[in-house]
């Protein structure tokens, strides 16, 4: 089976999402290149309009739509909530953010400020999809989806392709896997770049469905229990994971401690705040969890929504 | 008198101090605009190698310096030691710092972890430019000075120079004013750039010498106390203050509550931690201490370097 995106439509989503994605800093460490042992390139995307990557993915599927008379639909508790609200306030169309009703106060607010329309349900007792099928059916609403989607995974690749033609040739990438829309949009256009560069994904041990996916050869399915609350996905993506698959040499695993180590370092070091779920691949750096023989690397540091109060339990 | 510095010197600084200082990135915030009511650009310089504008001054004094093998000597507590120590350690010159014993022990580490030598003091009971004086009469070393020196001056205007080059015409620009040295030479550079652009400095109420100064034409002193580590200078320079008379409309005062709001705002809405001296601008403008009639402004956010354990006590 072709793949379900090419390097072109990575390209394309580039052109597409200019108006509301923005083109993030990259910055380096002396301070992380000597805890880590290699050169790192952070692609900052905690420095992206909302705060997170999915922006990019959600742009560009909203932004090539023919017809969004009647609104788009979205089930997330984080980044993507915001990132389709905003796209979609963009183009004019009504959004609907289906959320837990337990979600944190400030990421509803968020998603409320960009003029979405806030569904809440109970994450115990019922089924976020289906209520989204509802919805949908009742309102011919377009659905956004998280990560398994053509043009969410080529707009996710934006980050990368805005990445390697800023710093050149490097060793490797490595990018957080939740369902996989960001690596295996970054993979596709960093192997077509750079064919030599080698690709890595890091997922928290409390959420490793990709690795153990990668391991099995077809995709597993995890209870998720880790800190990196975007990258609780159960599995990989039904379009996501054969590109990874194709692409990826490995999947770091780093603990919850790691992670907050991580979120530290970048804290003091760098200066910026990167959330747990974006800190994940730093982690995996920090801790030295990649094989030998990587003397660069390109890090896309994926988002920094993060709630004060969590902040200071770190 | 002539104004200690012209724009070309802060041109050559530029030239000059390239392979120290990296070009930081300017971020904007449609979350700080909103609050703000105008449209800000803010150059980060919390984001600059040694997490401070302060080497773009030292790397310019230093680099320009015909013969080092005395060494270079300066006296901080904080950013400028770094600075000194760092652009010291690139032209291979032996750095000493004098710094007060009870100095925070990361900055310690820090300067030290650039080679200098460190020689610790009593800020009670001894006077560090004396201690100074007499360590160069000894060793032949050349002071650096943290901001009364026409190359310090010329090297933090450089701030300004790159921010007015990437965003373009401005209604206004504001830094923080600790001895002058930033603004000083931010200012010098702006207004040679746009000639109509109106150039203000901030500071805290609990450091207000260059404000009383400002209104008395001459000279005031103060006794700082303020959270803003980097900006309790009792006084304004001799060189520094004429060119602050010539060029700056207004000094804007604000408390160390806003100060301490402004860090929380720019850490959770731009997720970058910025530390009290550095954001006192930005505290002028979430509290809207300027005067109307501004819709755009540029903010030199001045500095990055927070102990953990202070950003806890938020």
């Amino acid at each position: 089976m072709a793949p379900a995106i090419q390097p072109a439509d990575v390209r394309a989503a580039a052109e597409r999402i200019r108006p509301l994605a923005r083109r993030t800093p990259v910055l380096t460490s002396a301070a992380f290149d000597s805890e880590a042992g290699l050169r790192v390139y952070f692609k900052c995307e905690n420095l992206q309009s909302i705060g997170a990557f999915k922006i990019r993915g959600a742009a560009n599927l909203i932004l090539s739509l023919p017809d969004v008379s009647h609104g788009v639909i979205a089930y997330s508790s984080g980044n993507h909530a915001q990132a389709t609200a905003l796209a979609a306030r963009y183009v004019r169309a009504s959004a609907t953010i289906v959320m837990p009703q337990d979600a944190p106060r400030s990421k509803m607010e968020a998603t409320r400020s960009h003029g979405a329309h806030i569904i809440t349900y109970d994450r115990f007792t019922q089924n976020r999809e289906q209520i989204a099928a509802e919805i949908q059916a009742g309102t011919g609403a377009i659905l956004v989806p998280p990560y398994d989607h053509p043009m969410i995974m080529a707009g996710q690749g934006t980050a990368a392709l805005e990445l390697l033609e800023e710093v050149g040739s490097l060793d490797a990438l490595i990018t957080p896997v939740g369902g996989g829309g960001l690596l295996s949009g970054c993979a596709t256009i960093a192997k077509d770049l750079q064919p030599s560069i080698r690709v890595f994904g890091a997922e928290p041990e409390g959420a490793n469905d990709t690795f153990l996916s990668l391991g099995a050869g077809r995709r597993i399915t995890v209870q998720a229990d880790t800190i990196a609350d975007g990258l609780r996905s159960p599995q990989p993506g039904e379009l996501t994971f054969p590109i990874i698959q194709g692409l990826v040499e490995q999947i770091a695993l780093v603990s919850d401690d790691e992670i907050r180590a991580a979120v530290k370092f970048l804290l003091l070091h760098l200066k910026i705040l990167v959330e747990p779920s974006g800190a994940v691949p730093a982690a995996a750096l920090l801790f030295r969890k990649l094989p030998a023989g990587i003397q660069s690397i390109g890090v896309v540091l994926s988002g920094g929504n993060v709630d004060f109060e969590e902040l200071a339990r770190y």
